[in-house]
């Protein structure tokens, strides 16, 4: 092989390379970095009261999905609807969440699992808790929610 | 450029070529074929009174996670065990299980979201219903349920 196959050869090889060795990092790091940058301002917003900061964690588009034990909602907007009708209708509080230990696990290059306990408690002392499964997807936006299933004993 | 190095990169660049192809097919068709394939045979188990059959669809790994409104169940083995307490305790029934719409999305090269709702029918004519989200992971036995999160309206 003469030396400007070689170098052409390695060149080739050393540029495949780096696109192989570009996504292990990010496997490793990226999604559960970016998973937990979006719950931890979720919370913040939340507990500002401020439900379309908390909103600006999802995937703005009419396929978000989100399920609430026995109910699905499609959307973003009608995500948003629900959150309105369920804490900030007459009477209703949207109390201080937390998520006391959620566990992020990466699924791929441009998704991740979040899941773990939420819990609201509220101004009159009572404690909301139950269960969320979330998955995230990088889009060309950041990091967004795109499936959101939280459930809660409930009765 | 010798004909040589032309070659040369020509197969390195081929090489990387088909490593790089080999994930875009397996992203578009493996993991959803894979995971509805598990969820169809854990539908026929289920439907059979055959709780371990059923139980092959998870990750047997004390890693496993399930949700089930309120509740978390860390393991398969303590997965099992719920389920047999709540199907197949003293004059419980395990009822005709079906996903009428699942909804199977690929997360990447080794991970797919299967969600929907999930179905009851028992012998009393009472149907049970809620909804499901599972992330499958193709592990080297094949494609296995790693997270579940049941749930339905209660009270």
């Amino acid at each position: 092989m003469s030396r400007s196959s070689l170098l052409t050869g390695v060149a080739v090889a050393l540029a495949a390379g780096a696109v192989l060795a570009s996504t292990p990092p990010g496997l490793a790091t990226e999604g559960p970095a970016g998973a937990r940058a979006v719950l931890a301002a979720q919370v913040e917003a939340w507990n500002r009261g401020d439900l379309e900061g908390y909103m600006a964690g999802y995937w703005r588009s009419p396929d978000l999905v989100f399920f609430s034990n026995g109910q699905e909602t499609r959307g973003w907007q009608a995500t948003l609807d629900r959150y309105r009708a369920r804490y900030q209708g007459a009477g209703k509080q949207m109390g201080k969440l937390d998520f006391p230990a959620m566990d992020v696990v990466t699924l791929g290059p441009d998704a991740a699992l979040a899941r773990g306990r939420w819990r609201l408690k509220m101004p009159d002392g009572k404690e909301l808790t139950g269960m969320t499964t979330v998955v995230l997807r990088k889009r060309p936006e950041g990091w967004r929610i795109v499936h959101d299933h939280s459930s809660a004993d409930v009765g």
